[in-house]
């Protein structure tokens, strides 16, 4: 299987707004290991950048000393490979500063697809999702994946498509987010069989 | 897309023998996310039992603390979805021992097949793969997973198969094991587009 071309692609790991398990808005903490896997996965699959979006200014200084270990400090001459998935990463407080930052480099702003473990409207299937991100290719976009229980109902209204869930094979659909990212890039961006 | 049946399934996740970043034979540390990852990606997928295998008895200790802590202690309460992902998770000194208990449960022995980030003899396609695990419904199957710098080559020799490599788009393909068990399960285990 070999990969696709594709718009400008964008990933964003949001910590806010997303709901905890009880469907209460909350903003998470960064998990290190989001970083490290998400990172690697993206720059395997080409995705332009990857933005970690948290508003928490702690969260901020805890996400640069993260990434400067590993781009400047030790881990950049033990792991250069991990240094090299590393410089795709960039931070943002909010979903609006990503975009932002998306429309100033490209002269339009990304379309904007939420992902979900859940069924509800403006559901997008993955044959129209890869047929969508083959078009339009000076249109970039950006892919919101929630951390806790998943991204606040206001994040897939300002959304233009919720992604088709993940179906597990007996109902059981509780993928970390770190595995739903490497299944979602792996459906849209290879060429399939 | 929708998940396929199959035959009987397992994942193994080898920290013996592996190497290390130096091609060096090493023995490797369980990652508790490791453990979560996989359980819960099994589970999605509807595969039989996740092994984990560490030859060093501390670290079945570990294994043993973490599966008790979300099957029967607090975690269990406070997150059932992941209770019912460890329920699959099994502990094996080594790989011959993962392979038979898989043979005394099905009375065959299992078709072995190994996963690498590189090329090499053996290789079986994604294609090629997807049709064998569609046939011969009573031959137990496990897939293993190399953790550190990847299976040892002595995994290779004793392997049936090695499946084709997870190609990145630019070259770079250094997934973590938590992606790549996720994205080679959906390869798998789900019907294409």
């Amino acid at each position: 299987m070999e990969p696709i071309t594709h718009r400008p692609l964008y990933v964003g790991l949001v910590h806010h707004p997303v709901v905890n398990r009880r469907g209460e808005p909350v903003t998470s903490a960064i998990t290190n290991l989001d970083i490290h896997d998400i990172a690697r996965t993206c720059k395997t699959y080409g995705v332009d950048a990857f933005y970690v979006i948290n508003p928490a200014p702690s969260q901020q200084i805890l996400l640069e000393e993260i990434l400067a270990h590993w781009l400047t400090g030790a881990g950049a001459k033990t792991n250069p490979t991990r240094c090299e998935a590393f410089k795709i990463v960039r931070y943002a407080a909010t979903i609006a500063q990503a975009v932002h930052e998306i429309r100033a480099a490209w002269g339009a702003a990304p379309e904007t697809w939420a992902t979900s473990a859940k069924g509800g409207e403006k559901r997008i299937s993955w044959e129209a999702a890869r047929m969508r991100l083959d078009s339009s290719p000076h249109t970039p976009l950006i892919i919101l994946f929630g951390t806790g229980g998943g991204l606040a109902q206001e994040v897939f209204n300002l959304s233009d498509f919720i992604v088709e869930p993940i179906q597990g094979k007996k109902g059981y659909n509780h993928l970390s987010v770190r595995s739903a990212v490497a299944i979602t890039l792996d459906r849209l961006l290879t060429r399939r069989m």
